[in-house]
């Protein structure tokens, strides 16, 4: 059962648009067992069109095409399609209905342009679209499918969910596939590989493993193929099990859950309130924390010290030692994290300094050295971290470290290395 | 001059990233008078590569290849361009020079796997990686061009701009296209249509207006094509000396500089310092104004402040104020303008209150309810605004309008609704 998306539209082609549409698509029909071979994003072109589905045809048993719908007179869609399956336009009464509906709640009258998106080829199946007015179109060909949907996300995706999907399952005979996403925060993408191996070389042959990195982060994407849901529930399971007695300290959560958020939930259940006090974060820690809704309830606020007396003035970090130390130094990082956990009067308060870069870096404290801190009931944990050369990565991997090492002491899981 | 983008991933086709890449090329490739005709999205797979290829080569001049560099196993790419090319890999010293480089800056040692990334096929020119290990790979054919890019984003980025779109206008014809673009922030898309409406209708036929929205920001990009380069300068000088004249109070720059950007260039050019005070924001002005590299002259340091505590403690809030007008109102906002300028002892300081939402709004005050203050030389100006409902929104464009709402105070153009 191989599916391939066509989306046509100009606007995708020079980047106006991009394309989520094939992505939503390509998640739906994956998790219901179809298997997604190719994307293409072609221009409103009869000849195009024409030549796509063609390509498509000879892998794929079903074609999902999306754009080229609207009202405006620059979609050659249907009458493109009418010639492919060798068929016409004509009126269709119920499609007419439906239209008319749409308008009559807007208020509007119906125009001769969108009249006309009632004719639809004779030997389709039209699908109901409840959002818009144009109708979808399913046509059958040597048990192959064809299927013709609106761009508008807003009007195709339901056309989706409750037309196409169940319409798809009754004609063929779908596999189970089951994904579980590992989230892991660290090390790099080649250091996870390396540490996972054996693990990896011992996968069962239904079962793909894919590294899915993003800045800061490695996702490890977990793919069983089989028969049977609960069984290849229990492998997955397993495997996951194996693999936290190699990599458990790198992993923060499951399913696409943000770094952020997981931590925000830690500190709800061990119901823990946390502040921070950043230098070379900038910021960026408390916005990530309060970017998840009701973090309100552990998040008390930041000390954003970026000068020198404003880490003396508000957090009270020593002035000699910053002199003596310099601000990217154990000493006043660790003296940030203090200052912060008692000024906020929270459990516990990370703290940053480092040199983010680009200018700012010496031979001792290349740019990327990063001191994080965390005051906690527990006393002050230290960490010197070297990131890269790139400012924004920088302060990303910082913040997502300190974050990370927030979680791990919340929970009580944190050993030095 | 034909393209066509191939983008190789099972996490596209799946869903799980969405296709970003193919959108951002396509746009600077239509700014380079390159046409985009087809884009692809396909999987590891050797035969889909090979068969893509083949057929995009029956269109295209210039195929871009994004995905399948990494240094794990799954990455097949690198070998099925060898024997698509019929040559081989060949250990490339260049490319392992800087893949040792990268990781002497990371302290890290360079496994095998790192090490294979420096075989490369012989027959192609190597484009440098300036964010990775990955290089990528110009490969010339029939007077055909094939070019290979890892697909993380940053990696690529900076490979297409200064490696490919050079090597691309060296060796094709591409007509001149002038482009500029008019940065505005302050109201949607509709709204400056609207606006611009008159001016719109009346550009001359070698003159394209496309509207570009992001969150909270939208970009109007003129496209001038031509033979005369001076002339495509001259007549959209002239345009944009109108567009002036109809939103100059939108316009925060030119030309996809950001916004934080242009706030920090100003504040430099008149030699003034800033603090933030935040709340609703949580730190996101802080971290923008941070993300910007040399921030440090001008930025001193933030106060977060999302507990009422922490506003009457760092910022001197009255606390009878926060008890009787609620922390989301005109009082507060001012207090902590005030609190933050006379703390950080800087010429400005921004204050955010509001209510980001999802929850916390109420009849009075709905959700996306937002004041926002600035306190200067002069005295403190507050504005209130109502964003919508979406809590990233809110924050972005809150931050956002509080910082050309600080530009245009520091230029002595503000004037209050």
């Amino acid at each position: 059962m191989i599916a391939e998306i066509i989306s046509i539209g100009d606007e995708l082609l020079i980047g106006q648009v991009v394309n989520t549409n094939a992505s939503w698509m390509g998640e739906l029909l994956n998790r219901n067992g179809i298997k997604v071979k190719q994307i293409k994003v072609i221009a409103d072109d009869k000849k195009d069109i024409l030549n796509s589905i063609d390509n498509s045809f000879k892998s794929a048993d079903i074609i999902l095409l999306t754009g080229g719908l609207g009202p405006t007179k620059d979609d050659i869609t249907k009458h493109t399609l009418c010639e492919y399956f060798d068929t016409k336009l004509v009126f269709n009464e119920d499609a007419f209905s439906r239209i008319k509906e749409i308008f009559r709640l807007r208020n509007f009258k119906v125009s001769a342009v969108n009249k006309a998106q009632a004719d639809l080829p004779e030997s389709c199946t039209p699908l109901k679209n409840i959002n818009g007015t144009a109708s979808g179109m399913w046509f059958e060909k040597n048990e192959k499918v064809l299927v013709s949907m609106p761009g508008v996300p807003f009007e195709m995706k339901p056309m989706m969910e409750n037309e196409v999907i169940p319409r798809v399952k009754a004609k063929f005979k779908t596999p189970v596939i089951l994904h579980k996403t590992i989230m892991t925060q660290g090390i790099g993408e080649s250091f996870l590989a390396k540490k996972i191996e054996d693990w990896e070389n011992s996968l069962p042959q239904n079962i793909k493993l894919a590294y899915l990195p993003q800045p800061g982060i490695v996702r490890l994407r977990l793919s069983a193929t089989g028969e049977n849901k609960i069984k290849c529930e229990q492998i997955i399971a397993e495997l996951i099990e194996k693999l936290k007695l190699l990599i458990g300290d790198l992993i923060f959560g499951y399913d696409n859950i943000l770094l952020e958020e997981a931590v925000g939930e830690s500190l709800k259940l061990h119901q823990k309130t946390v502040a921070t006090a950043e230098s070379c974060t900038g910021g960026y820690i408390a916005h990530l924390l309060t970017s998840i809704a009701g973090s309100s309830s552990y998040f008390k606020g930041s000390a954003i010290t970026y000068a020198n007396e404003i880490k003396e003035n508000i957090l009270g970090v020593s002035h000699e030692d910053l002199e003596k130390e310099g601000a990217v130094s154990e000493t006043v990082v660790k003296q940030m994290a203090i200052g912060a956990h008692k000024k906020f009067e929270t459990d516990y308060a990370i703290a940053t300094s480092g040199i983010a870069g680009p200018d700012g870096g010496t031979e001792g404290k290349p740019v990327g050295t990063t001191w994080i801190a965390i005051a906690g009931p527990d006393g002050v944990l230290a960490e010197k971290h070297h990131f890269g050369e790139h400012r924004g990565r920088n302060i990303r991997r910082a913040a997502l470290t300190a974050l990370f090492m927030l979680k791990k002491i919340v929970e009580g899981k944190y050993s030095p290395e």
